[in-house]
């Protein structure tokens, strides 16, 4: 289907991406300009974040670029099966939660737990994706002017040529940014109807589960656990390291973890660090999780839901033959901080090269290898970068934690709230999200802390458990790469009540010429 | 008391602080070093954000201070019938609104508005405050340093000498910090019962309003109006000039206006631009009020509830009669911006200044007092500041409108979201908060809008409607004063699913030489 010359409206484009995905429109859908005879400089296979964001960064620089996804819309899993629904679910997560420590108090009725399911919102999502997966099919084509080739899987020829529906297109780049998907750790019974990934949850969930067992401690295990808590379906997470302490995340603060773990404990989650799955155990279906605990001791947990949350891998199979692109040794594609593979104009970007599996790195890739493609050489380092999770709070993090200054510094300064052995006496921090619970249970607020070093009075780490600070971090972490110090944070002007205190703790504090803590 | 050598926990202070406001102690609550022979460099006359601000930096500068409050504890009218109190209505009418909105559906019961209580609202807030009072008499002694007397007046006798509790300290400077208070417009009645101002609202509700009638169009008539409304308290705002277009509020975009304005009304507040009120009418108490309406008809609204939303003025005079000190002609006390009065040696701040009547401005005037006290020049300008309401959304802005910046620069590019035309189709801007609304009523979900120089390619300003992005609007003022651009942005890492889509609206168009809207 050409549509080149069409400019469907936002409807229209959600009708026609959902005749795609039901099988009644099996055609590709073709944005691409077969009068313009002039060379792509790059050819995007995999239109997610980054093959988006590249080819819009490329066009803004006057270059001429295709991007071919095989599903019907640009945008990726993260709209479709991943971070988009992961929202939902957090914020359907944080609302029963806070409907439930208010039940039956003030304006809540009392908490009905029947009424809360996975489900219904499972459902709920998929009813609903297909308008930001319209948004950004009408936005590439009509406000970004990108060439495109949806509902077509890419075949890789060589490393300037792609064939796709039925047609060879040649390019002076590649760019590679495929994704990656859940690495199903090889347990027997793990392929058993009722075990489900982030993405065959959307897809596949049929049922309305009694009883959720989660295999790993990755961060997705935190959230999805958090969720199906808080929706009355009894939650066990079974992880190998401690919860936050896994090697994807780095720079969790100790207290803030504590926060964090102690606050799924007290919503009833069942956590089992150093734990070891044996097998699913089922007869059809799931019926079980046989594991090896911390102690030695074998126990099985009965259960009717599986969810795995364990970290993900790439597919790059095709690459290596087609192209014979280099891989690392966990099968992720090997680039520099251009973006380049180890072949001349092959790039890879996003999740296909590993940590972190964050859209701002999956965006930033693709306008990198646009850049270079374009001539300008250009590097990203992804080394560094603000952090987050939700349970039924919002967890944030950049920079240093608290240990890690310590270690680097002589003279660190640490200034939190609530102040060290104060956190069930005081409802502070509070704000946006948390003011009910300063008035009925302080322990509920938050946790935050900033740290500094004391010489050279700058902004090392900040740390935040509550809400609406995530939006601030991403402006933290700038300011910190820019050396901010705690005297410039003490005259900047906050929103009070604002729900990260930083700027009003540091203006406590900026006035003594030796900081302390606070 | 003495406190001196005491240290209270907690607990303790709340229940001291309780029985001072209940007239069981009476007596002034004391932490002063009398053994300490040092002369004070500055009095502080009140114990608000200012005068706390001030007193810990002069503190942390090495200073000697005392700070005196007629209220048991320090913190002022903010956490004890403001800021405070107000963020709490706040986030009850969001969690109402929200559960208004999905009443019945989902996890949601039937949203039950008899449920919904202002005066319950009024009684949980009263019941907790004196924790936040705690809190900071607390830090301010055991943290801070700081000495005070509290629940005692005090009188300036001169520039140098202040009277408090039947005894007399002298200084090397004084720092008035009183405050302000509703300024009562008028209109025959407006003092009869069922009348309430936000601080009366706190300490006299003494009984469930069914009908809200507001006098003024202030921030705070939009921010409780929306409070009132979501109880299920039929709410008509009776406002002299457009909502949002008041001399208080700077930089309002018309978009944002609009996107908020409609909210209220979708939300069924009623409200009535270029109206007068003529009378509050009653018997005994209130049962209406008799306004003007903007096509000169006139028409009485029937009510027992009538709450004034228009703005403040100090009550300066003891300072005019003890000192001299210039007053503006709406009775503030004039000062420059090192917070000098027209008397050597005394500086005001805070609310007694006068505009913006925000916590940011009394304690950053505050810190300017004490800078300069301490013989460090130093200035404070607060014309431009990051502002917010509340209605139920979240209501943030700074810098420049669209329309101001069209006024200062002849290549102005917008970057929104929704894009024009398309509010009511699309799911975006979402992030927390709004991620429900997504997939329920997009309409819903929010707006947001940079402002851009194409030419600089620096950022003018910014406006969001939605959740969780107050917070980083203070470091986004902070940007914006630095000549943050476009480039710069769109490098930034946000944390999708941000509430501010800034960053990554940026990168989408920061590729182009020529700046484009989108």
């Amino acid at each position: 289907m050409q549509l080149r010359d069409t400019v469907l409206s936002i409807p229209e484009w959600e009708a026609l991406i959902h005749r795609a995905e039901v099988g009644e429109v099996t055609e590709p859908l073709e944005n691409v300009d077969h009068d313009d005879p002039s060379p792509y400089d790059a050819i995007f296979v995999g239109g997610g974040a980054g093959g988006r964001f590249g080819s819009a960064y490329l066009r803004a620089r006057g270059g001429r670029q295709l991007v071919i996804d095989k599903w019907p819309f640009l945008g990726g899993s993260c709209p479709h099966q991943a971070c988009v629904p992961h929202h939902l679910f957090s914020e359907a997560a944080r609302e029963m939660d806070y409907m439930r420590w208010n039940s039956g108090t003030l304006w809540f009725g009392e908490f009905d737990e029947k009424r809360a399911s996975i489900r219904d919102l499972v459902d709920l999502f998929k009813s609903g994706r297909n308008n930001a997966h319209a948004f950004m099919n009408w936005q590439s084509k009509e406000q970004l002017g990108m060439e495109y080739v949806l509902n077509a899987p890419a075949t890789v020829v060589d490393a300037h040529t792609v064939e796709v529906a039925g047609r060879r297109y040649t390019t002076r780049s590649l760019v590679l940014g495929t994704g990656a998907r859940t690495d199903v750790p090889p347990i027997p019974g793990i392929h058993l109807p009722g075990v489900f990934d982030f993405a065959s949850l959307i897809e596949e969930l049929n049922y309305e589960p009694s009883r959720c067992v989660i295999i790993g401690g990755s961060k997705i295990a935190l959230e999805y656990g958090s969720f199906f808590q808080a929706t009355g379906c009894q939650t066990t997470i079974l992880s190998r390291s401690k919860l936050m302490r896994t090697a994807s995340l780095h720079h969790v603060d100790e207290d803030l973890r504590t926060y964090v773990v102690d606050g799924m404990l007290k919503r009833g989650v069942e956590i089992h660090e150093g734990a070891e799955p044996i097998e699913v155990v089922g007869d059809g279906s799931v019926t079980g999780v046989r594991a090896r605990l911390a102690d030695g001791t074998e126990t099985t947990i009965d259960t009717d839901f599986v969810f795995i949350g364990t970290g993900e891998r790439p597919d790059a199979r095709p690459y290596v033959t087609a192209l014979g692109v280099d891989l690392d040794d966990r099968g992720f594609v090997k680039v520099d901080a251009r973006m380049r593979t180890s072949v001349p104009d092959v790039y890879a970007i996003g999740d296909l090269i590993g940590a972190p599996m964050e859209m701002f790195k999956a965006r930033k890739c693709g306008m990198t290898a646009a850049r270079n493609i374009m001539g300008e050489p250009y590097e990203f380092d992804f080394s560094e970068y603000p952090d987050f999770l939700h349970t039924t709070y919002e967890v944030t993090w950049v920079g240093l934690t608290e240990a890690e200054a310590r270690d680097r510094y002589d003279d660190v300064v640490v200034i939190q709230m609530p102040p060290k052995g104060l956190v069930d006496e005081i409802a502070l921090p509070c704000a946006e999200g948390s003011m009910l619970y300063a008035f009925t249970r302080p322990e509920l607020t938050g946790f935050q802390k900033a740290v500094y070093d004391g010489r050279s009075r700058r902004l090392l780490g900040a740390h935040h458990v509550g809400f609406g600070a995530k939006d601030a971090f991403q402006y933290l972490d700038h300011l910190i790469r820019k050396g901010i110090t705690i005297d410039e944070m003490g005259e900047m002007n906050e929103l009070f009540l604002n729900p990260d205190h930083f700027i009003q703790l540091s203006r406590l504090r900026a006035g003594n010429n030796d900081l302390v803590d606070l």
